[in-house]
C-alpha cells in the first residue's frame, strides 16, 4: 500500500505551555497522554503508520524532548528522531528535513505533520494523505485544508476555487493569516476557506528548489551540510542551524509559491488540543460535565476537568475549574480562561522559576 | 503569681474533620499550625502558662495524638499528657481529670479549657481566668460566657442575669442548647445571652460531687480507679473508661447544678475556628483578599485560602476558594461550604478509604 519513497516528517519542537504545569520543557504537550494511554506523538505515529511505516518517519524535535521521545516510540529508528540544534520556525526545520531525505533518496517525497494534534476519523484521514501523497509526487506543493467548524480567529485559513470539492486537489487561491471575527465569519459563510493545520507534501527536491527561490540564505547554509550519514553531520548541523532564519514555512514558501494544490477535508474530527478547555471538550465526562483523570471526590461541583497524579481531589461547590496537580505545582483556574495559562509560565521565566518550567 | 493548687485541664480530643484534608487522625486541627509557628493546642498551652504554668497542666486527648501532643509541648510533664481509652465525650473526661487531680491533691482547683479555641486578647482573658479561679476556689461551679458577636446557632449561650457585668461573676440563669436563628437574634439583642466556649472552673471535689450527684454510674466508676500514680491505673482506666456515660458535661452537669457561677467576657477576641473559613476570615490576607500560606501565582483571583506545603499553587481566574493540597489529598471547595468538609470525610469513612483520613 505505501510506497518506499514516502516520508513524514513529524514536527515536535513545540513546548505547549498552555498545558503547564503538566507540560514542561522535558515533558511538552505532544509527549503526554490527554486521552488514554497514547501520547499525542504517539497517536500521531501510529495513525500515520499504515500510510507510512514508522521506518520512514522522522521526527524533529528540541533537545530537551529527544530521549523522552525515543522512548515513547521505539518503533522509529533513533537516528530519526532528531534534536534541532535551535529553535527556528517550520521553515529551516522542514528544509533540514528536506536536504536530508533527499541525500538519502533523491527520489523522496514527504508529508509534515504536527506532533500533537488529534484526528477522530483516521481512515478518512489516510485517504486524504495518500491523495496529497499522488499529488505532491509530481511536484506540486501540497496543502491539506481542514473543514473548518466555527470562526476560529486563532488559525490561519487556505482560499480554495469555488468548484473545489473534498479530497480533489484544486489550485490554491490563496493562504489568509489569522482573521478578525468578521473575516472569519465570513470565511466560515463563504464554504470555501479551509483551516490551515499545518499539514504539507511535496518532495524533497521541490521544498529545496522552493527554499533556493525564497528563501536564499537558509537554502545556502542547508545545502552546505554533508550527508545526513556522515561523521561530521552533527557538529556541522549545530555551526550552521542557529544561522537559518526563523521564519515559518507559510510565511517563507506558500504564500509567495504558485504550484501549491490544495485537498480540503470533510469532518476528519481534526482538533488541535489547544488549551485545557480543549482537553475539557474532547473528554469523557460525567452527568454533572466533571471530566476527571485519576481520582476524585465529587460533591455538588459541575462543567470541571481534573488531572492528578496519585492523589485524591475533593471537589466541593465548585463550577467549570481546571485543576491540574503535579509534586511540584498545582494550577486552579477558571476554565474559560485556559488560553491565558501560557502567560503563568512566561511570568515564571521572567521571575526565573526555572526548575518549574 | 499563680496559686500551687491551681491546675490547667485541656481538652485535646476532637478529631477536626472540617480541617481535612490538612487535619487526620493523627495531626488533628487542635495540633495543626494555621496561624504562624505555633499549633492551637501550643498557644492554648503558652497563653495560660502566665495563670497555670506547665508543670500543672494536663491534656486529655486520643491515642492517636498523645505523640505528637507530647512532641510540641515538651514543657509539660509526659505523664500528664493522656491518652482517653475511648472517645467519651466531655463529662467522663472531666470526671478523670478531677478523679486524678483529686488523688494528687486533695485542695485541687481546675479550669477545663478547649485546645483548639483562639483568643487575640490574652492579658485581657487571663484576668478573667484569674478571676473564675477565685470563684471556683469557693466551691462554685463556673463557666466562662463569652460575649456573642453575631446571631450564631451553632453554639450553646449561658443566661446571665440583667444586672451581671463583665468580669464579675453572677449566679448563672440559665443553659441553652444551641439556638435557631430567630432566637439566637432575641440572645443577642437581649444583651445577656453569652456563649459557652466550654471554659470551666471547679474544685476537684466539686466535680466529683457534682457527678456523684448528677451522673452517678460514671462516679462510681471512676471512684473505683486507684491513684493515678499507681501501677495498676493504667490497665484499670483502660477497662473501666469505655463504660463512662458518653455525655457531654453541659448536659450532665451544668444544666442541672444549682451552684453555678458565670463570668462574661467583653470582647477576647476569641475564636473558636470552626471551619477554613474561619481560618480564612482569621489569616492575613491581600489586597485582593486572597490568603496564601505557602508559595503561590496569583493572577484575576479574589478571596481565596490556599495552604500547600511546598509547591506553587496557581490561581487564574477563580474566586472565593478554600484550596487545601497535601501529599495524598487535595481539596478544592467554595469557602462558602467549608461547613461540609466535615462530611467528605464521613464519605471517606464509608468508602473505607482510612489511609486518608
Amino acid at each position: 500500500m505505501s510506497k518506499s519513497n514516502q516520508y513524514g516528517l513529524i514536527l515536535a519542537g513545540g513546548r505547549g505551555t498552555r498545558f503547564w504545569p503538566r507540560s514542561r520543557r522535558a515533558r511538552a504537550k505532544q509527549v503526554l497522554s490527554f486521552f488514554g494511554e497514547r501520547s499525542l506523538i504517539q497517536q500521531t505515529v501510529y495513525r500515520l503508520s499504515p500510510v507510512i511505516p514508522p521506518e520512514r518517519q522522522w521526527i524533529l524535535t528540541s533537545a530537551a524532548l529527544v530521549d523522552v521521545i525515543r522512548k515513547q516510540l521505539p518503533e522509529i529508528p533513533k537516528r530519526q528522531i532528531l534534536a534541532e540544534p535551535a529553535q527556528r520556525n517550520t521553515a529551516p526545520a522542514i528544509g533540514l528535513a528536506a536536504h536530508i531525505l533527499h541525500s538519502l533518496d533523491p527520489d523522496a517525497v514527504f508529508g509534515v505533520f504536527p506532533a500533537d494534534h488529534l484526528i477522530a476519523k483516521e481512515a478518512a484521514y489516510r485517504k486524504l494523505v495518500r491523495a496529497a501523497f499522488r499529488e505532491a509526487e509530481q511536484g506540486r506543493i501540497v496543502v491539506l485544508g481542514v473543514q473548518p467548524k466555527w470562526p476560529e480567529t486563532g488559525y490561519g485559513y487556505v482560499e480554495f476555487p469555488r468548484e473545489s470539492q473534498p479530497g480533489i486537489a484544486s489550485p490554491v487561491k490563496s493562504f489568509r493569516e489569522k482573521p478578525d471575527l468578521a473575516t472569519a465569519r465570513k470565511f466560515l459563510a463563504a464554504k470555501r476557506f479551509y483551516w490551515n493545520a499545518g499539514m504539507f507534501f511535496w518532495r524533497a527536491d521541490t521544498v529545496l528548489n522552493a527554499l533556493r527561490e525564497h528563501l536564499p540564505k537558509t537554502a545556502t547554509l542547508l545545502a552546505g551540510l554533508p550527508g545526513a550519514g556522515s561523521r561530521a553531520f552533527p557538529s556541522r548541523l549545530k555551526s550552521v542551524f542557529p544561522h537559518c532564519e526563523n521564519i515559518s514555512i507559510d510565511y517563507a514558501v506558500m504564500e509567495k509559491a504558485k504550484n501549491v494544490a490544495g485537498i480540503s477535508t470533510g469532518d476528519i474530527g481534526w482538533n488541535d488540543v489547544g488549551s485545557w478547555h480543549a482537553v475539557y471538550e474532547l473528554a469523557r465526562r460525567d452527568a454533572d460535565g466533571n471530566a476527571v483523570r485519576g481520582d476524585a471526590l465529587v460533591t455538588e461541583s459541575s462543567g470541571n476537568y481534573v488531572d492528578a497524579e496519585g492523589k485524591l481531589v475533593a471537589l466541593l461547590g465548585v463550577r467549570d475549574l481546571v485543576v491540574v496537580d503535579t509534586p511540584d505545582a498545582l494550577l486552579i483556574a477558571d476554565r474559560s480562561r485556559s488560553q491565558q495559562v501560557g502567560d503563568l509560565v512566561k511570568l515564571l521565566e521572567k521571575q526565573k522559576r526555572d526548575h518549574l518550567l
